[in-house]
């Protein structure tokens, strides 16, 4: 259990996956297997692999950046922003995600909501 | 710094202040100020309670159930199931809340998403 260097694990993983879309990079960052959660993405690796080619073809700017980042146990726990169109709200983001001993990642959970225009306080969404 | 500590705190929190509705105990975990990140509730204290109180108007049977509850530094993060009224596939959430040196909560974040009724796999969103 090295909470660092799961962190840092995680944090690349959002940037070789998420910022760059280089399948191969991110891919060397997941263990033998990838449970998916997000209920629009399918499971495993492959379904991992699809959402990414999916994001180059749609959303080739979208950006990710990580507003705090926690570690207990096996897990990290990732707090995002996540713009798919650069000048968007965009998007608030929780990412679970569960290494193994290895220190590599096999299962991810997410929950997301749009960030409002307007809100009842002035604190932001993060 | 005391992670498990935190965590009852938090667990404490969700039963008397969502389960519950229990504005006086809930409000014995908070602690100076209560800065508040959910967009459509009000900030400080005064908010959490006007959001207690509509809460137990609109939704008297909701039903906060954690999933898995996480510590690092002075926050805690729990995964939560949240069912407004029985029966209902409910939303998924992470709430983020930061506690002072004294073990109270001080600062709070959250991410909801209405649960799907299908999904590109069988995992769940938990």
């Amino acid at each position: 259990m090295d909470l660092e260097r799961n962190k840092q694990t995680v944090l690349a993983f959002y940037e070789a996956g998420l910022n760059q879309k280089d399948f191969e990079t991110a891919s060397k960052l997941i263990g033998d297997r990838y449970v998916q959660h997000n209920p629009k993405i399918a499971d495993g690796i492959e379904g991992f692999e699809a959402f990414l080619r999916q994001l180059r073809e749609d959303f080739p700017a979208l950006r990710a950046e990580i507003k705090r980042i926690f570690a207990d146990g096996d897990f990290v726990i990732a707090h995002v922003h996540g713009v798919r169109v650069p000048g968007q709200l965009g998007t608030a983001i929780v990412d679970i995600f569960r290494l193994d001993q290895n220190g590599k990642i096999v299962e991810h959970w997410d929950v997301m909501q749009p960030i409002p225009e307007v809100a009842e306080n002035q604190n932001g969404m993060f």
